[in-house]
């Protein structure tokens, strides 16, 4: 009998991998699918390609194998946040909204945004900012010293919500903005 | 007998979101008021409202029923930072800072820092930036490509705090300040 | 018998501390040092440090008992994440990064990258900020009014993952940037 992707995975690996992805996601305010058993298997294709490749490119797509020009489809990919913005869910549909989550909204197959090879090697070398025309203003913004985490707010948060450093341990920055 | 406001909500839902709110809050950097059976009685109050108006409006405050018009006052609302920095508690006290959790700080009514409705229409309008007269700077931002997180540091982070790409996701920019 | 710093810290005060500090470290892409036996001492060293001084102040440093001046060697100190970056692990070894985790790098000393005390003082007046010579362009920011949170991308989250208020919680800023 032949196991194409025998890759020697544990099931109890996949759970645990599947409880942190689930974690992380959570506290970061994304979901997974709650189909429990469609995303270990999503999880599963992932730590198979983490295997294959060395990094966990998006199991729904066809890796290259050099990761420079994977990095984009690795998971979290790069389309993620805009494809649950406009479509309730990433391309796999391992990562879902509240909408989805509640059953307020039905889950359809996503369309692929990921630009063809060409399109994204011209994509890397044009800039994709715009000239600035208006006149600037400035807004008030702190920075923690420690990890760098910027808010803009009157007052600096009581604990970085990052690394949990105290109010004292940010600066403010006056950071330009266009009128 | 009458039951003014009976929502139909279980005990243990309420239980439930209570919970969830706490984790939020603690990952996040914040905390729920100590006195279990006071916030628990808030939560009871953003759960009735939720399912009166479609929305967690701030169980101490009127809601006009009109989402645009109560924005402001979702919880956590746009006063609970600037109320705990000034105040050590939300104007509920149901979000308060650590100096009341260990009791070093004690709890006071909190005034009210919302504007008055007309206030609120006239602030929509009247843009809050100062013009921009000193001469400028630029400041060295990554950007996570994959969830747009932003941080001021000399080098990327390991992994992003947010979504947990890894460190190559992160992209380069310069930010103008006011020097 | 002298038991020379007998804080009178109980064993289930620091595992409790060493178990919150362990859960934020990781919440925040962070991780303790792996050798639990080796972090929870570094943790009773921070607990007598803000019993001696008001503040945990980095346990592998001398702290001159001022805040003020000790305020960079607070952990996790403004050295944490360079150190990491370059070392793999802060100058206590406390936090580490993922090669040490896994074991893919060996931990070695980490060298002192604080400044001396004339250094840092004169740092404190010299801005570090570099003048602007370049073209200005402008990104989309968007801001969460509830707690400031600042990322850069096409639509808001759907949740805020610092304060979990919702999309239409978010408002646009078009931030100036070096092009």
């Amino acid at each position: 009998m032949t196991v194409p992707y025998d890759t020697g995975l544990l099931e109890s690996e996949i759970e645990k991998q599947y409880l942190k992805m689930k974690l992380d996601a959570e506290t970061g305010g994304y979901h997974l699918n709650p189909d429990i058993e469609f995303s270990r298997n999503l999880v599963r294709g992932l730590m198979k390609n983490k295997k294959r490749y060395g990094y966990e490119s998006c199991p729904c797509r066809l890796a290259s194998g050099n990761r420079a020009e994977d990095l984009d489809i690795i998971c979290p990919c790069d389309y993620r946040d805009q494809d649950i913005a406009q479509y309730q869910a990433c391309y796999c549909s391992l990562y879902v909204n509240d909408a989805i989550l509640t059953g307020e909204h039905l889950l359809f197959p996503v369309p692929e945004r990921r630009p063809s090879r060409m399109q994204r090697a011209k994509n890397n070398i044009v800039k994709q900012f715009s000239p600035v025309s208006a006149p600037t203003s400035q807004i008030l913004v702190w920075r923690c010293k420690v990890c760098g985490y910027l808010c803009a707010r009157d007052e600096p948060p009581d604990l970085c919500p990052i690394c949990k450093a105290k109010k004292d341990r940010f600066e403010q920055l006056f950071v330009l903005v266009k009128s």
